[in-house]
């Protein structure tokens, strides 16, 4: 078996290490992933300046691994058309340090290298490690080796992904596994307005979570519960049930 | 009325400023958008370093108008969460120079715009030219203008928004308007490998379409027929369908 691995957090971080070393167990490992920290940058593709692949050492490890310029949704597309010739059984994007919960997936490098591996037509799954400090990753690490093999024996449908979100936490205290929808995650006061010693204002990204909605069965609400999250993804962004009313309004040119 | 306007093309492109003119017409216009080329950036925000904006001349007009160092997403949070204190009525995002369709969206920096206006609870609207050469964004600026008014009449949906494609013809050759779903666009040959002066190779993102499966009722149909298509769009990823087969694979801490 061959398992491609991404992140967001760049190919130095600690998440992908821990993730490469577990899938180690039970497969052929390929990293690909950014030569830098990367978050936030959602399905960002870069097309207009070149990529570069950097053929690297990987930590103590000998697997093959590529630093890229680029996105992580470049990483899948260019290991996946252009650096790997073997044919690949599943797509792992993580282990990512902090949680990639509800609405917050629109925004996710993590997720959506994720969705590049299902639209390029291969399993895939993306995995957060739910928290910034403190992280511990070996146990999220040893639950992706068990997904990894669940997925083998459970093909998923095409088009479809899993979005795994992981407490930071012991196993022992760990409640369970949820299957979940994605939650409500807004913000408020988002930016932050400073001013830079010429007098010139600055905003920073900032912002306090809302998460009211997040009832029972939602991805947010496990994590709040300290169970595994585990969301099935897609990305037909077609609202349906939406096409016979907005026919109704009978647009036309004019 | 007030309306926000923002694109990915960067705040000095023509489509941008061809839509706040025609929207001039029945609204307030406030533009904030990048302060350059902002393409394919999909819903990438900024959050590793702070954003400036700069208000600016726009063209010949006297409108509120701010150049952002960031995405169109992190244009439409600043507008509307520190920049404009009169509540906004719509968000539109475009006029995009070439098409925004089917799997596409996904990349698209226009749709993400509208997307997040949808997120704050806004209305919102992404409207692209389906052609890069030769543009003639006159029709699909009045196109916009007459889509505004239908839109104050028949609200949307909360977490919903329209992605409109507008063939790159006189009116008087368009097929009409259709209500569509995204279809699929896919790429085969993604990637040209070259080599540098220095004898480095590097890669651009290229690629050749692959519309096979675009049957009627799909914008990429519509589009290639001479008609506007208009789809509605949402954005909750989560595969509801899948959940229960999820959890039939009894994934449990182990």
């Amino acid at each position: 078996m061959n398992i491609l691995i991404t992140n967001d957090d760049g190919i130095y971080a600690q998440g992908i290490y821990k993730l490469a070393c577990a899938l180690d167990n039970i497969a052929n490992i390929y990293v690909v992933a950014p030569d830098r920290q990367r978050s936030a940058t959602g399905h960002a593709i870069t097309m207009h300046e070149p990529l570069r692949a950097e053929k690297i050492k990987f930590f103590d490890k000998d697997f093959q691994a590529w630093a890229i310029s680029g996105t992580p949704t470049d990483c899948v597309k260019l290991a996946i058309e252009a650096l790997i010739p073997e044919k690949i059984n599943i797509v792992f994007s993580g282990i990512n340090k902090g949680p990639n919960l509800g609405t917050d997936v629109l925004y996710s490098g993590t997720v959506s290298a994720a969705i590049e591996g299902a639209i390029l037509g291969y399993p895939a799954v993306a995995v957060s490690l739910a928290d910034f400090k403190d992280v511990d990753y070996n146990y999220a690490a040893e639950f992706c080796m068990s997904l990894a093999k669940k997925i083998l024996d459970n093909p998923l449908p095409e088009d479809t992904l899993l979005n795994v979100n992981i407490p930071n936490c012991k196993k022992e205290t760990l409640k369970g596994v949820n299957i979940t929808t994605l939650g409500v995650r807004k913000y408020k006061n988002s930016f932050i307005e400073r001013i830079d010693p010429r007098g010139q204002s600055y905003y920073w990204l900032g912002g306090e979570i809302m998460d009211e909605k997040n009832h029972e069965g939602t991805d947010i609400h496990s994590i709040k519960n300290d169970a595994i999250s585990i969301t099935p993804i897609h990305f037909d962004l077609t609202k349906f049930d939406l096409i016979e009313q907005v026919k109704k309004w009978n647009i036309e040119i004019n």
